[in-house]
């Protein structure tokens, strides 16, 4: 399985080999995902394989849902309270059963890696004979010290991971990291969503604790907007390169002062207008750009999902269980009025991503390909997959080359999953390059040189690591 | 010619090969199409070739009207009773001669197959001196008695054969096939866009012989729904097991019980209000699940085409002969009313299509990935195509996997293609495994069950059948 | 380098390098361009390599700007008269330092090829170290008489050059060009854009000088449609066979004489009513769809950038530098009014463009599928490249075939890469094919006849050349 997912034309899968060895050994830079500091804070031991690897991996859990697996067999909480599967073992024994259905998906290949590349279990195949065996023989890892968090963080070879946090989040474990000298390592990531989002209907709530955490005064809009200067230099303290946006859509829009204090004060007055949701976002980005332009924090925007779209699994489970699903996202006139005003200032960078990729050729990569403030995120989420990390290169490097794309982030929550993650999306730049050095399109030791820049010197750059 | 439709790299080749082996020789089940059902109550023979193959193809009319060709010269009759071409043989050499203009078309792919694989016709290229050899050599087939429709259907090795009926159709041509024992394999499907598009100028009087037929008052909306209850019994007992919905938009709402009534009663008035008409289908939409849901049939969509868009076929020629266009579908918001209410409903399934490729990755698997209820419909009309199967399963396995699709729909008027239409589908589907397969992404056992599942297993399931 | 850009697999190679060499030699065919007629009507020596090769090649200088080179650094004049690099060494040098940032573009491509095939430098890279040697090779070439533009006008082998001219010019270089005797070589193209986009500033200025030209009264509705007329005679005369439109969307209108020449009026007098613009220009493609079908110009319809959309170059620079971005564009709905008109007149041509991929086959293969007077025009602009030509036939060729489409059209102002633009498109084409033969999908000598019909006849055939 050494050569998995390079292409099988023996020439070109040759070349995609001998690309893969330049990159294979280079350090993670991880500089966005969601891993709890708590774990790496604490540096407990992992709980059983079900609860370390399926319960919270909603990539996992919703493919089971969608074939009729009740999420409380998969040990997600249900919100009433009501039963839910406690024994690891029966939960891993859902997933073996069920296996078939992963066939052909990331999760398939990330879950097989891990077995085999962090707990170093073989070729042995996931089923229901087999389930026990490997759940036994992870369960008997996970008791061993060297598969505790630190120790497979210094063993995964990751350089700086990236965490993201509210800026209501005291980033208590952060400090704790730094303490004990591992504040490089693990650093936080300016989230405010929460403060911002006023379809949030704990808003009002968020903006007061707001004003509390900073001693600011948060009704009112210049207050509001100190406050959050005040939380960016709390989290650029704890390591902070980046801040990240997580919007229904990639509007942008530049309110007057006037207009966007009004806006905000009718809504702390609990006023709903229709439109103001939206614009109130568009316009707090512009004042985030505005943010980064002082404090040097990259500014990074996912715009895209339906937030919650299953309402049986948000009411029965929670939010971010698996039920968000994508739109059609427009970007060229939704960026404009933020490209406009920053697009070309010197020293600011903004990473887009998308999870509509008919905008690829149509919209980014030309946005990307002018406007030096602009880069391209990773492929993500349903994205981040063999097909999906190929058709973007094969999309965006035309128009917006190599040197505009922020190389890979692996946006999760599963540790142990890092690793494995990043090899893959090496492994398909690999075969992408060897297929351009096949055709003649690029000599090998500069696609050499390309590999090498996407798996670390670029995400490095980009994020100013 | 063994080969065709596999990669040319010889090592996945041979692992296509031996994937297609596995189902090759399986049955078909086609759960959606449009054969006549008349040809097989009636069991003639069938008319000439070119009334046969060209003629009711609208595939093959609409590319040559493209170039110039008129419809008439093709035997496609004219509603104001003009001049039409008679001659079986003078139609087929209109399509030898512009034979060129089908290069790279699946419409080339399946006639030839047709050619060679149903009527023996070996290797011949059509063109304007095969003309009359190709034509004389079918036109000789199809009077032998091995040539008539259901000694056809049985060499086809066709198991299931749903065709699909309005509400107001008696089924005569079912219960025929049903009296000489052929009830299982050639079934009916409830497709009731003429009693519920209320943009059909002839809505209102097909919701009176709704009425008539059924003995409820149609007058009232209640009546109007028992009537469609009762002709979904009436279906069933004629094989439904699936009912199927042809709609401008995946647009669904859930409305008050009396606003519907009175939208209703309104256009059965003969007013017309602007927005009734689309949201009465999607209200009606949500009315079929529910019925779904009492009665077990299976909910098929169709959104998306822009009904007879070329106006001058449609005024010349009437409706349904290929001037259809599709149009940018939504279905992330369009179908969250009806997914509300009973996504996660058992034992409901609803097979959903498209005509918009770009919602694939961004809103159909997502959507088939989280929802119990939903599968996704095979690549259909443009895209029913090798091109097209290949780039569903590019795009659709990763976040869906291979089992919430719900296997190959022919969707054909065009009886004779349906068993080379299968076969181009299962061998796309064997060339997608046999990368997988070579690329290490599956083993070959898992491959070969995948792919069997594909061509037989999943649209049994799936379908009810 | 000879089997660049085909597939690696060595049976699809080869017949990709067959058929190839079926069109390898055949004459160029440009129907649509923006080379200057300037150029060749007074055929001066080139100036230095940078001022032919990057300074006007936007696609070369926005790369560059979107990793913070500035534009004036690049040769490109300030608005504001400000300082410019003049020093065409020094520019290129700016080049060669950056020429890591078009890996895997066409622009690096095309430019390979031009050092190697236009100027025989052999395969020699660029770089800092390699710069000045490559500036010197190609300046010393650009001295001999041999490279006069038109020498190598001849040398590439071109047939046709079509321009693109504002039915305000002139024309006076076509007049030289005909006088020498190239006036079948060098024809313009009637590009009426800044007389009937109200949008454009100049608009009412554009149309009084109209009326000078034409001395017809163009302050009357009547008597603007007669100047146009007029002028299309002009370029008939001085070669044109065709008509170009660059417009935001592919709205097509039909208004009322009446309405038409009310909304003329009204913004000649300085009434800007929201929607007048968008409507008059749509309604202006029917008005030039009908003198198409009087005097027999094939239209030409590029719809979808959104113009300037970087402020900060347009203010700086200008128009036209390459701050150009696409958007979404919608063709179903949009084209019918035109279509509904004269979709199906005999001898009406018009070649429709897009820079939104997902409309391929969603609605252009659909509408060119169908309706006689329908072409689709080459992968254009950001798709003009190995990847969005070879997505192109993947998408186009099932739906429209090849007889659909229009031919490669480069649409380039960078003369010397006219000849590998052609190459690049034909050996895509030859790839493309060579997999439909390596596929059992199309016999070898039909595929070679269609390579030759797309790189040459059927542009001459579509735009009557």
């Amino acid at each position: 399985m050494g050569d998995y997912l390079f292409p099988a034309e023996p020439g070109v899968r040759a070349i995609a080999r001998e690309l893969y060895g330049h990159t294979r050994g280079m350090p993670i830079v991880s500089p966005h995902g969601h891993v709890d500091p708590a774990m790496l804070a604490g540096d407990e031991p992992f709980p059983d394989p079900a609860r370390l690897l399926i319960v919270p991996d909603h990539y996992v859990t919703r493919l089971l849902v969608s074939q009729g697996v009740a999420p409380e067999r998969l040990g997600v909480a249900r919100l009433d309270g009501g039963p839910v599967e406690e024994d690891g073992r029966a939960i891993w024994r859902v997933l073996a059963e069920n296996w078939h259905l992963f066939r052909g998906t990331p999760s398939r290949l990330w879950l097989e890696l891990t077995f085999r590349e962090v707990f170093g279990l073989g070729d042995v195949r996931l089923g229901p004979e087999t389930a026990d065996d490997v759940y036994d023989a992870i369960a008997g890892r996970l008791a061993e010290p060297g598969f505790r968090p630190r120790a497979l963080f210094e063993r995964f070879g990751i350089e700086t991971l990236a965490t993201t946090e509210s800026p209501l989040d005291p980033l208590e474990h952060h400090d704790r990291l730094a303490a004990d000298g591992w504040g490089k390592r693990v650093i936080t990531t300016f989230r405010p969503d929460d403060v911002v989002d006023m379809d949030n209907p704990r808003w009002a709530d968020a903006v007061r604790r707001l004003g509390e955490l900073t001693g600011e005064d948060t009704e009112d809009y210049d207050g509001y907007l100190n406050a959050l200067r005040a939380r960016r230099e709390y989290f650029k303290a704890r390591g902070a390169t980046a801040t990240d946006h997580g919007h229904p859509t990639a509007g942008t829009a530049e309110l007057d002062r006037e207009d966007a204090a009004r806006m905000f004060k009718r809504r702390l007055n609990g006023t709903v207008v229709d439109g103001d949701a939206e614009l109130f976002r568009g316009h707090m980005l512009v004042e985030f750009a505005r943010m980064s332009v002082e404090d040097g924090l990259v500014l990074q925007l996912h715009p895209g999902p339906y937030r919650d779209h299953d309402a049986w699994l948000r009411g029965g489970f929670g939010a971010n269980v698996g039920g968000d699903i994508p739109t059609a996202t427009e970007y060229t006139r939704a960026l404009k009025p933020l490209l406009d005003r920053f697009g070309h200032e010197p020293g600011f960078r903004m990473v887009v991503f998308t999870l509509d990729e008919s905008a690829f050729t149509r919209e980014l990569a030309p946005l990307a390909g002018v406007y030096p403030a602009m880069y391209l995120g990773a492929p993500w989420w349903f994205l981040d997959s063999p097909e999906g990390l190929r058709r973007f290169r094969e999309t965006v490097t035309e128009t917006a080359g190599f040197y505009n794309t922020a190389g890979f982030a692996d946006d999760t929550r599963a540790f142990c999953s890092i690793p494995v993650r990043h090899q893959v999306a090496r492994r398909i730049d690999a075969a992408f390059l060897a297929r351009l050095v096949a055709e003649d399109r690029l000599p090998l030791d500069e696609a050499a040189q390309t590999a090498a820049d996407l798996a670390y010197r670029l995400p490095k750059h980009v994020y100013k690591l």
